[in-house]
């Protein structure tokens, strides 16, 4: 088996994350198998079976994948080897010849449904939903005459023998879906000057400001916090681990500076990666804040050396 | 309409959520109406339709229920009036006669599935999982044939005509769900001293610092954080807002001094309600730091009017 | 005796203490009393002797003048109700006819020393000094012949029949001396918008943090340290209170909020007063930082009230 | 000359300052060489004429040697090698035959003056004081009849031919004076377990939290502050550097990031040295806080090079 030529990823086929998945120009040479979960996706990685997989981490409507975090925070070690963000616009796909009068019932995947609340409610207002395991299988279902109607990317229409009725359905502005590629652990991807690093950190006790100093541990080095989320570790109501994305690449020495000093008071961290930040480049980044250069951690640390020498 | 009389509930029947509600001993007296999804449940509190709504909020093993999150942080405002813990073990049910190998397929929330996952794996290794609405909606799908078994509540097997195959079942010890009853804003529940207050703080801008002063809020005030969820706002990757739940009454001086200060800082603040922790007693409540009682802010500002006074 | 009208001043006469004092208007109908010691003048409003004192309490060049700090934070109570600031520039008093040339021994106050040393090596650099109680008593000493030449304000040479021989004499630019009028407890002086508090701080413990977190009440409201200076509180070495001016006044209502806090988690905190800071106006302030004003603060008041009674 | 076999101190002969000089086992074997001012002493330090100095640092009544803490902030570099510390304790010495009744006038250090004021209240209420350059000064001056007692240690009594009338006169009990050797800068002492590291911090700007972000790079990392003081920089009323003493040594990993933290956020950083602390013990030091031992710092070095490495 040929595995450093397959990609796994969020199936079935039509899935926006197939989307994703095709815009990234690699992908061309690979052989692209979808899968049933992400759970499946990613343990096809593990397994030696895909080289990487493509699975959605973030929806700006939605929030977290919690499937994704908790996949990615437990089990076998995974990395992060880059992210892709696609806008989010969904067709409403019917059997050829039929009319918006025609539709009674409409499915899609779970998390498709608020994203589409507003439309229905103005334009099917007595349509039931019922949703389906993904919204490639929601076309599928249509396909299948189950349903009337489904919810997907206007791409899966050909594929399911479907024709979009209405194109461009949003309620909300701007919507986008990030997808990470995950990979076996690696070394991370070369530096840009416009990178995020990826954790997963776990707090030492229960004692009230233990969260103040995880996050102190960034800003005392001036690295931003860009996503926070607290996933419950499974021991119990009150009992949180923090999925994390911060500015900047695992080589920048504030970075790798802030993560020690996470690695110190944390009883667990996971390195999850540090990778291009999609659709920025190094001009967009904020500028760094005073003291926090990698030449200023290399000259105080010169200049440490030079004190325990009794040079300075 | 006496709508006083009833509390909605995220249905349909035989779902955990009824089980919370029943453990209620006011309940007993209410009209119970299921309602198909989290936001039908709440928005008959906003109609008036109910006079409370009881819908899950935390689940120990799948996380923050994110409907319930964001439905009580948008909206005209409901408030908390009291939480609800159930521990979670799931029947397998099935029609009577089934055996455990004539078993191909099965059913239930999406949410129950990570929580019988390694079950499943050792004792149904070939069945198929396909999800339904809810639990209670797997059960009635098993009752009309089209699953052979699905996960719920054992409580849920006689009123669908259904058996308890194997109980007890969870893949985690100790899963808990917390349900709240959410009502239209109205005066917080009496103090108890085994209290819990919840918010939802939006942050002020995009500087790195931002939630580490919210925290501090808190921390300044030896107030302690029980939950920190991040939601998206919906504006865009990278936006969020805080859902938070903290101990301490809003009428404990310590909670009101940190909410002004909350209120000063972020551009929104919604008050969620103040209400008594479930499965807590004033005895088993961390002992206030030093400096945080009610006497010692009733000092202090009889000490600052003295020296404004000029008779410090 | 009419306290009242007298105002007691580190003397003797001939200081820059007095010079300070007569730039005061109100001192012109005032009977001016000096003392000699910093001790003494303020034990004469302690007493009844006098109606406040003038007394230095702090030297750009020198830091705190530790006598005044200590007398303020200990004893009886008494408060700050104006500061004065002078810039401080010496002249070198000479019995008339005396040439640099005969100068072989200068005098002055020991913090003076330091402030013309550059001087006198360049101009002196043979010259013997030595200290003076105050630069009033060198000038008399001159006077009397113990001394060729003392330094002291230009002033001060008519009163003891000396020349001023050079004037304007101090190594470093801008040095400025800062006196406060201290007086009995009093409600403080009116609001101006660019006024200043000052307190004493005792750490309640030895814990590290504990300076860290007396700072944070003032940085949590946005108020603006302008001083801060240790002084040992006598129970041994490493044992420390501080003393502190920040901006604002007691009727700031971030300013009352931090000194609330301050007192909730200090064993001891001294109020020493709020007056109008010297040489500053209004538009000189930074601006407030969000969410401090005293409106922020109302309105998050009455948010607080409408929360508690469920109208929120 | 042989400079490496002299020490100077702030003398003259009989003061405190020699004989916490004398206490140290290698004085045995030098030149010890009284100097008339704390700048004195050091100035032959940096021009080779000594191999150190013995200055004092820190009184426990009065508080910091601004004269030290200032000679030490600027000018050539000096390191501290070692402390002393030594309890105070007065005599009042007298020419032989003089009675408390026959005592019209005393002098000694105005250090020393408010640790004898409470005694001079009860058993001299009318004698006079006027200051001496030195306590040992005010010796002489006795000898020479131009004062009728003087305040000193009892050991000067037989330099000056005097006798102690009255001995062990201090008006707090347990007040100490901690005295410093500095020399050129070396490297420093070994580490022994029960460490201090002294530094001299220039805040950056103005910025209200300038401070507080200097004290976070201490507390960040659990390294305990024994001394802060602030001191003027001379750049005019507001302009603060700080003197700090911390736990631990500079090769302690701990010290040595939080050095270098505070290299990166300040201005200018003046390393004064790590030396062992006077009158303590390993088993006296508070136990590090969790994550900050060598060993979790190397740990952390560890993890992250594996994380760069792609093997964590």
């Amino acid at each position: 088996m040929m595995s450093a030529s397959r990609y796994a990823y969020l199936g079935p086929e039509g899935t926006f994350t197939e989307a994703a998945l095709r815009s990234m120009p690699e992908a061309a040479t690979r052989e692209l198998a979808p899968m049933v979960s992400v759970a499946a996706a990613l343990d096809a990685v593990r397994s030696g079976a895909a080289a990487a997989a493509l699975v959605p981490i973030e929806n700006s409507v939605e929030g977290g994948v919690t499937a994704t975090l908790d996949e990615l925070a437990t089990g076998e070690p995974l990395m992060i080897y880059r992210e892709v963000l696609l806008p989010i616009s969904f067709a409403l796909l019917v059997r050829p010849g039929t009319a918006l009068a025609d539709i009674k019932t409409v499915t899609g995947h779970p998390v498709s449904q608020p994203q589409v609340r507003n439309w229905l409610a103005a334009n099917l207002p007595d349509a039931v939903w019922e949703s389906a395991a993904s919204n490639g299988d929601g076309a599928r279902l249509v396909q299948e005459g189950r349903y009337d109607a489904a919810f997907a990317g206007e791409f899966a229409a050909s594929r399911y023998g479907l024709e979009p009725l209405v194109t461009d359905i949003h309620d909300a502005q701007n919507a986008m879906t990030r997808f990470v590629l995950a990979g076996r652990p690696a070394r991370p991807a070369a530096w840009t000057g416009a990178d995020k690093t990826s954790l997963v950190l776990w707090l030492g006790d229960d004692h009230p400001g233990a969260l103040l100093e995880l996050l102190q541990e960034f800003s005392a080095r001036g690295v931003n916090l860009v996503r926070i989320e607290s996933r419950p570790t499974g021991e119990g109501i009150g009992r949180y681990c923090f999925s994390v994305d911060c500015e900047g690449h695992i080589t920048d020495r504030r970075v790798g500076s802030a993560l020690m000093g996470l690695k110190r008071i944390c009883p667990k961290v996971r390195f999850l990666g540090s990778y291009p930040r999609a659709g920025m480049s190094p001009e967009d980044m904020a500028p760094l804040r005073h003291g926090t250069s990698d030449e200023a951690f290399a000259e105080a640390a010169e200049w440490l050396a030079r004190c325990q020498d009794g040079r300075a």
